[in-house]
């Protein structure tokens, strides 16, 4: 199913605002409380007790997604991306907003399957979507959502320190060829980290594990890399039968994995943790490394020799 | 200063994401507290305890704004459009995420200005901005902020019944002269109005009174408007000299007046209401009319002779 249509019948202009916000309603079902809660007044009008944690992030047709994704794979897409930001913090979703920037030739037929995945997709995590905001522009569509949840217990980014151990979940790298919008959000898992009392900080890999790591290295820092140890998805595998580049630079360059990348506190077994995390998980978690003290210049390393890694950079945007 | 540049050098897409993000923090300065509150983690994680409201606005440029206004009004104008969300329930601002999809050739010059301008806004209304996600466009350039607010009594949208009078703050039409970029949200009158225990609904005008003032006419509720009460702008006249419609028409459709359209309770005496009104206020408001049972047809009518109001529309998006 396409995304644009040139037939204006077809098109989400030919039903104006009005109409449209109606369908989306409609669409949205359960998911979309009644106003003042929900859609309909100048606010949604929620208590936000016990809530703690604000995410947003945008998808972009042409770059997020394409054509062949289909439209409520693009939708449980955007929701998933923000619930992993949720998850990697241990918190549960609770409220969204989706704010949408559309052309007027997007096919009502498109949207209507996007609106139905978005509430798909956010029934599954039992997100409420209160409202949101509907603008036109000229060609390039793009959605933005924001998200509200609350964690007891949130896992920071930064709290590692020297000696602790470094894991991930599931594996990495080729996540071009479909999981990229298909991926399941480690909120479980999150959640079972947050409250072990034994994880001293985590983040989601969504610009790929080079570019993320860092993030967890505050201070002075360094975190050494068994690179035998790094979980390679069979993807990555076949994508770099394709690319022609070696199978760990998939693992590390390609982004959006939505694993989590979590720091052990160095005191605790790691034998026994793994065996806590199979008696309650079914994801494969590894680990990956350890963090040291740094000296101020290389920040990620290869355990084996302390050289310093060189896909210093994941995927940046803007450049 | 233009917002798109042809030289790579002067381009966003030059600095790449970290130092853009970088950038940001900066300019933002004391708006943006550092993480786990604000920037730098999954999600900001801010205690949201007593917080009740949630809206989000998108700003599009060639649609909301173009190349002759100053970045920093385009900035002005994005926080403002959400505070008025705000204002209209009689809230207070709290925490803002703001989403931007920008293309690469943005200049960053105007960058500069806009986020610079999004904290000065920002700050005038004691706004955090704790977060927010970047992601490239192809062409087109636009930007999504989220508000997080609170009030203690919020004034719904629903809530008048018949005999209750309709009032307007300030003056209407001819916001494209430059008001709709330069307004000044209308937060103490909101929250004047919230506390007062007599306005049983409110909202604002963002998209014409014609077009917004059915949506407090709720079940069989009919608007009577007395014509010779709408307050005109004078814009709105200087504006009619430029199109050749009515002045009227401009004060119904124009939109972007950002001010507040109220009900107050029918047993309250007017006049008393007006003095007191001026008493904390120096902004003008104006009653426009009354509210009474409709016979299910015409929902706006004009008070004089009871006929329908023909602007039945006001600015529709997607048509």
């Amino acid at each position: 199913m396409q995304i644009f249509t040139r037939k204006h019948d077809d098109s989400i202009a030919a039903w104006g605002e009005s109409r449209f916000l109606e369908r989306i309603r409609q669409w949205l079902g359960d998911v979309a409380p009644p106003a003042p809660s929900g859609m309909g007044d100048d606010c949604s009008m929620t208590p936000l007790d016990g809530s703690n944690l604000l995410t947003t992030d945008s998808l972009i047709h042409g770059r997020h997604f394409d054509d062949a994704l289909p439209a409520q794979m693009a939708a449980a897409k955007l929701i998933n991306r923000n619930v992993s930001d949720i998850a990697a913090m241990g918190g549960t979703c609770q409220y969204a907003l989706l704010a949408g920037c559309f052309p007027g030739h997007t096919a009502q037929a498109w949207m209507e399957a996007f609106v139905r995945g978005i509430a798909e997709a956010a029934r599954k995590q039992d997100i409420r979507v209160l409202g949101g905001d509907l603008a036109e522009t000229r060609e390039e569509w793009m959605a933005t959502l924001t998200l509200v949840g609350r964690a007891e217990q949130p896992l920071l980014r930064t709290g590692g320190a020297a000696d602790d151990s470094l894991w991930v979940t599931g594996a990495l790298g080729g996540s071009q060829l479909g999981r990229h919008a298909s991926f399941e959000p480690r909120v479980r898992e999150g959640q079972f980290l947050a409250a072990s009392g034994e994880v001293k900080a985590a983040m989601d890999l969504s610009d790929g594990l080079a570019k993320d790591l860092p993030a967890l290295l505050s201070g002075d820092l360094r975190a050494e890399l068994e690179l035998d140890r790094i979980p390679i998805h069979p993807d990555a595998d076949a994508y770099s039968r394709q690319t022609g580049r070696p199978t760990l630079e998939h693992a590390f360059m390609d982004g959006e994995d939505y694993e989590l990348l979590f720091v052990l506190d160095g005191r605790t077994d790691p034998t026994d943790w793994e065996a806590r995390w199979r008696t309650a998980l079914a994801t494969p978690v590894q680990r990956i490394g350890h963090l040291t003290s740094g000296d101020g210049k290389a920040h990620v390393v290869n355990a084996a020799d302390k050289s310093p890694l060189d896909w210093s950079h994941g995927f940046q945007h803007f450049q």
